[in-house]
């Protein structure tokens, strides 16, 4: 089927280069991909040039004036941007024009515009993050909220468990993706009330497959394969993964170029760290989805480079040929009419 | 000065083999240390053998006939354990005949028997766990809660600053440790109620050095000294930590291990990869606080070896020395006169 996404092109630390050369090299691999860039109309032809492959009629440009900055507050942009590449391209989204868009920009302002212009879907209190993290076993464990919702009630858990559900089955195949609930180990509190209201909430549904309790450590063992948790948690849960991963890369680095020796030992071993990093490579897991929302919105990292904008994108692709908003309807329509119990 | 400290010689995964190792190697290194192995005295002389040392007449037995099981329920060994190694080993700190203990065992179950027999310092609430967790500055930082409380208000994570400031003054020797409060780096919400309210606290208190919020990596950036947040989100950010070095460890020796080429080059990496691995090495690290108390509890990783409780050990040497217990009670006392503001 045809996909036809809409690329945010001024986002990003990197700016549109990143995102046009992101989309010719995707153009590339989907024969039935139609993408379009907003953004800058006179920038984004200058970085094209005069290229004339067949990929690049697939490509059209969208011209805004107006760009959504990386640190602009969410109220400020959706008041004064309106012809921002950002809300343009959630616009098209809206209005038909694009099935899904991609964006590397503020994640405020993004998840603000598009809970607004495109709304939630019915049933769906609270839009929220979701991205895939690696693991042991070689899968990866798709991780909710990470960052939308600071004060979820167990209601809000239990549509994150379904949406990472319907996620899940999209994304990986799985017919039944197994749930667990972030909680803390320790034996006296095993967790706060919303975590055990929630689990409550959790095992006495048909459609989640719920484990139960699971630990920080179990996102990378692989326990299960979605963690739902607040937005609170779940983002210092991210940002202490990053900065994990960051801290011993830097040690690795520091070790291995101390002296001549050392140096020469890097040379031997890097094929070897090549290997074993590109099991964990952040890149491969660039695109984290805005879910609960009509209509499809990855977010990229905004420091991604070419290779991880790919991988948002093919995010936005998954997700359009699996239809993930109307999935997650259909399940929450079933749902009121079975149980009455979200609300 | 002397410090006598208990250690609860029947706790941790490895049993009482571990401790009394420890006991044995952190003797020698001390020399007006007095250790006491609090538990099964038949075990313990049989694991002391005939060793007749200089060091071995600063380590004396106090036998127990019970011990607290890693899965017990924080009542049920608060109501039935009252002959046991942890137990005792706390009531050893209450009647003044150890400055501090150690013990492997069961963290809720500690916590719970800490506080029920040493009781909190006048002015605290709640006692926190704190730990130091390696960072990129080859320094350490801080972090509380990591788990005993899981509903803080921003009065607790108050104190918590307060505790942490004062623990990281006497283990690194900081005249002004810098303060953090962790928090979410989404644009739109900058945290819930709780953290903002608690950064208010923060703000205007001379006695803390408070740098304002910071975000999961920076732990392992070192941006401050001690990372303040609620025990839940400190909880799931220490498993992540663990979860995250688990998996790198994996692939690297999966990695590293798949054909004689590979084998080779980690024979040639091993010492560089040693070298970083030291920099954090968890073992190092070993030795978490019960900070709150009217009395000296370091709780040791269950799994710990030989070398990582050693450094439980030292944890509650240094706390011995500089009597962090009383520093804790003279700063608040001095807030309750100045501000009234610690309840």
């Amino acid at each position: 089927m045809t996909a036809r996404i809409a690329l945010d092109a001024m986002s990003g630390d990197h700016g549109p280069s990143v995102v046009v050369h992101a989309a010719l090299k995707i153009l590339s691999e989907f024969d039935d991909l139609q993408l379009i860039l907003v953004g800058d109309e006179a920038v984004l032809k200058s970085l094209l040039g005069h290229r004339s492959t067949k990929a690049i009629q697939r490509l059209s440009i969208h011209h805004t004036g107006q760009q959504v900055e990386m640190n602009e507050s969410p109220s400020h942009a959706l008041r004064n941007k309106k012809d921002s590449s950002m809300r343009v391209a959630i616009n098209l989204v809206k209005q038909g024009l694009a099935d899904a868009c991609v964006s590397a920009g503020n994640t405020g302002a993004l998840m603000a515009t598009a809970r607004y212009v495109l709304k939630t879907l019915p049933g769906i209190a609270r839009p929220a993050i979701i991205t895939a993290l690696p693991n042991m076993q070689e899968t990866c464990t798709h991780v909710l909220d990470l960052g939308a919702n600071v004060d979820t009630t167990p209601e809000h858990l239990f549509q994150f468990a379904l949406m990472g559900t319907v996620l899940a089955q999209a994304v990986d195949n799985l017919p039944q993706p197994r749930i667990g609930l972030l909680n803390i180990g320790q034996e006296e509190i095993k967790g706060n009330e919303n975590v055990k209201e929630a689990a409550k909430l959790l095992s006495h549904n048909p459609s989640i497959h719920y484990i139960g309790f699971v630990e920080g450590d179990d996102i990378f063992k692989g326990t299960v394969d979605v963690v739902v948790c607040d937005g609170f948690v779940g983002n210092v849960s991210l940002k202490t993964t990053e900065g994990v991963a960051k801290m011993i890369n830097h040690y690795v680095k520091q070790s291995f170029n101390r002296n001549l020796w050392t140096r020469f030992a890097a040379l031997i071993s890097l094929p070897i760290i090549k290997n074993f990093s590109q099991k964990i490579d952040p890149r491969r897991y660039n695109g984290a989805s805005l879910l609960g929302l009509r209509g499809i919105v990855i977010k990229s990292h905004g420091s991604a480079d070419v290779l991880s904008f790919t991988y948002a994108i093919k995010e936005a692709i998954i997700e359009v040929q699996k239809n993930v908003p109307e999935q997650i309807s259909h399940i929450l329509a079933t749902l009121l009419n079975e149980k009455g119990r979200v609300k």
